[in-house]
């Protein structure tokens, strides 16, 4: 099966790495790469990376034909996906959207965390969010929205509530952690999850030889993944920044529910291996190996290790995966495999580098 | 004034901290510098940018003189300062250890996390902790030793308890946290934390593009916090690597006691204030600012930043510092020079580089 | 068309990187990867980026039944294929050698720049070099003996030959150089190039924010360039260590024969464009686009740029590749799609990540 | 004796790498840094690891009282000096001007090369080029126009001219270098060397894990070289970016002359010894051991090593700088030391750390 692909927002990271993806599946070709920034410009030289790879200009959204293609990625910043999905999806074009316009069910809080209306609350209600892992049955029901011929939109999680919720989640889902505990999630990302935008947080010689937290208390994937986890407590989330292209490590730490006396490193092993047993991209890593971020670059996958602390009463959960990948752009094609019946891991077989 | 200094284990990168911080000491001369394993070589030869600044040839613990300096800073692995520390003391040199072997008061607790015999336990009592700012009494204690003409032993702070520590007593002190609740520390270290020693993970292709944790549940560092921090429950410490040579992060999460209606970000921000005020090395940024390694780097200060969430009923402190300087020869320089009667900051005025 | 694969050293950096290539490789099942270092450990254990995609152990020398794969990649270090490869030859497995043992013709220059006797002149005179597109009568040769069921060697260019003399042989072949005049090669290494046995010089602390010469005047790499060059003149190569993992950038300096006033920076382009026309590895740039490594890492490509200097009479000249892909792995790959009448591409379509 | 001083162009790299050490010199005290960008923003708050150590805000030139200060630093992008200078000079400032604008003694070649009008023809005959080591006179008369009480204008040289010419200039005034032949540059610079501005080039994404040539054929600093250099043939320079944040080292390859029986490696490590033996900054580091940069971050030094190839007739000399310090701000430092009488060395005795 063939189907015709674009890319809104093509000349961002995620939106490259869309094209990277798409140079290379077997059942979506690329046609279209929209940026109004870069507009005429050949793909090719705006990332040498692509030459003999991909054969394409920019083009603007004026120019583009988005409704004559069968699914749309929208790797845009919030805000834009909201005047760009509506009428794709009237369209019959799937749309898979990597903003954050689509991710929270409560517009309100939405409204409170990106600081803008929402101004689509209907179409809000239609998209399923993606995160096929740990939410199947949303991708399910955008896969049977696609078979009904009615319009598709699915909003991809975020980099950051993707490797926490995939941490956090089988031991929540297991009832292991203590009712109304703060999960407390510390991470850190590399640079490219800051964007492609040169600002002076992203030159070379400020990210370099540094390490720093940023977005404290209130970073917009907070309430993200408290949607996932779906806990009664909160997440408390402190991002950091680290010297290294790509790679995303979540360190979650869960409160565990009163003692309980059959729970063991072991049966706690268990468990997870067990939730994400049919999970292909998702390795629970064997007890003593830990979750690095270098094993995961450029592929769809991650990483996962736990670790029960009896001494003090909590479990140590380890996330790692690509962030513009599993992250982004690597989660967006397997939704859209789904979507579209495809085997879930087409175009996306990649191996990283060892070294 | 001037004193004669030894440096033991100069060939390792903390030893040629010292080094480098002596080589421009205006109060000590360094003399000596000790290596079994590169006995004979100019230390120049084996560190380059130290040519034209040191002119001295590594000599074996055999041959060195040690009894005749001043002051003999140790910066071997454990058990190792558990030889080398008595017959130095009883000499009468003031021996700085930046091992661990005099850290932990309760030898048992030694024993334990270094699975190895404390065989000094009564040298062990009469050593004082090195962390001047949080535990002042100890080293006015061991410059006390010094005036009395007592055989003077001070085991500094490790670079994770440092920064840690730093970052959490103000809040414990001031009574902000839940009795009996788990500090939740996580922290990242630049390689050189792991040492000179070529191996498989401080390989430059294993730690470059890469975060990972290690040491979970179990690192050494983590009794050393509890003693210093001195609260009514355990630290949780889960470490990281991330590429880059010099720097340590520690992000600290600490459960706030009952709700304190009268607690405010400003309140904290104040506590923490007026907790360093006298503390030259010791930076609270203004609120807003985040602290960062790079501001840190080759210097003997701490930048601290502090938040309070009050949605979580939480305090994030977070602390940089330079691994091999506040986090190990700086500091011992720093416990020398008031052991010495000197100025606290003596020989360690420099400046990072901002770029 | 399915043949059975095994690696020799497969637990070094050029040895993994084949199995990684292997491990997607339509047409080569990699049935053996052997190490004595790491015999019986999991391949995925040591590099867990490999973890669900390489279900091998190692094994050792004596353990492996190599006569029975088809194809068998030395990527071991010089003077083990002298032991190596005969019997493998005598047993008609074509014998793919990514080590120096057969690459020089004159076995008395490989004896005097690797300091080891030379023990198979008789099976060296049977042995093709590999460099497809610059020698390519020796990889048809190769494949002329497959096909004749006679034993195939392949000797492999390294990774500095490869670069350089891509950057330079349509120059030399086009008799734009001077006679006799030296050909100066700088060039710049990623660490990986240095190996995977952790020494100080790979500490991490040692070749981050470091740039620094090696091999000065004598490098090994300088008789095989001066060899595919095969000009009247010496090479002068001066090799450098830079900080990232994988990538190699050849800067050629050539001095031009006598004033050419028909010779143009446009003529220069389209000569070098006509000499790799129909390589689908090799890019020569457009003018005015620079090679960068970053453009070729993971992949089997070159990117090519060159720049004629009017005012000095000089052409610069500057080849990217990844050395361990198209400088060692992948181009190992490439000599055996072409022996085993395959696609030269064949399991080498990687797109290299643009960030 | 204490001299007030200024930076004008605080705010950029050069700019803040003199505020750093100027706030620790022990005899120019810094009054202003100017940055018309940075208006009225407090120092330590731009740049982060100045906390405690300068507490300036940052004025706007028109702010400034430039006049009433002995020495301004023009760290200024070029054209730029050629506005600022003429009235300081004028007023008796003596004038540290890193831009290029005084550096050409041609006007002709820099309006070529810089593409813009030379508009103080007469100041430029007055201005003395900075780079003591090589340009000795030059500066004993900026001391001279000092002490008789002239106006004060010196132009630092560049980064790259400064690395390039150290490593050429002993062979050259030898006479060892063939007369007329091409001296052929190729050199590598970390990212501080383009400056703070962010950009793409200049995203971490882009320049980490890549290496890059730039400036092809007709990079700025060539005509600086060549005019230090003083040869008969021309200098042709290529320029590369690596991932680090400061280093510069300039690999040079010259011809030698006719065969001279009579050279040796020994005797061309005597020249350059002894062609340096009063510099204190620079090092002619012993046969075999490679100069790198990483032993002069932060240092006003240069680290240079030589080798003569008699295979081919070519010497290789090799010089490491921090471009931001002996390539910037170190310099003009050492250079108003010179002038107003101080001991060269001044605030400049920075240790390099070696890890």
């Amino acid at each position: 099966m063939h189907y015709k692909a674009a890319v809104v927002g093509a000349s961002g990271y995620a939106g490259c790495e869309l094209v990277r993806i798409l140079s290379k599946h077997p059942n979506f070709e690329l046609v279209c790469a929209v940026s109004d920034t870069l507009e005429s410009k050949s793909v090719a030289d705006v990332y040498p990376a692509l030459t003999g790879k991909v054969d394409l200009k920019y083009v603007s959204r004026k120019q583009a034909n988005l409704s004559s293609v069968d699914v749309c990625f929208l790797a845009v910043p919030h805000t834009a996906s909201l005047s760009c999905a509506p009428s794709l999806v009237e369209a019959g074009v799937v749309v898979i959207d990597l903003s954050a316009d689509f991710r929270l069910k409560d517009a309100d809080v939405y409204e409170h965390y990106y600081n803008a209306a929402h101004t689509q609350r209907g179409l809000l209600e239609r998209a399923h969010f993606g995160l096929p892992e740990l939410c199947k049955q949303e991708i399910i029901e955008a896969k049977h929205d696609y078979e009904n011929n009615q319009g598709v939109l699915v909003a991809c999680a975020g980099c950051y509530p993707t490797a926490t919720s995939l941490a956090a989640v089988p031991a929540l889902r297991a009832n292991l952690v203590e009712e109304g505990s703060t999960i407390i999630v510390d991470a850190i990302s590399g640079v490219s999850g800051a964007g492609r935008k040169p600002s002076s947080r992203t030159h070379f010689c400020t990210a370099n030889e540094n390490l720093s937290p940023y977005g404290l208390l209130e970073h917009r994937h907070t309430p993200e993944m408290e949607q996932i986890m779906d806990h009664s407590g909160p997440v408390l989330f402190t991002p950091h920044l680290a010297p290294l292209n790509r790679g995303l490590l979540s360190t979650v730490t869960m409160k565990l529910a009163q003692p309980d006396v059959a729970l063991s490193a072991q049966l706690v092993q268990e468990i997870y291996e067990s939730y994400y047993t049919s999970c292909s991209f998702i390795h629970v890593l064997p007890q003593g190996t830990l979750a690095q971020t270098s094993s995961v670059v450029g592929t769809n996958e991650a990483h996962l290790c736990v670790a029960y602390s009896k001494r003090t009463g909590n479990l140590v959960s380890i996330c790692a995966i690509d962030n513009l990948c599993k992250g982004a752009a690597g989660q967006a094609v397997q939704c859209a495999n789904i979507v579209f019946g495809l085997d879930e891991a087409s175009g996306l077989e990649m191996v990283a580098m060892p070294i």
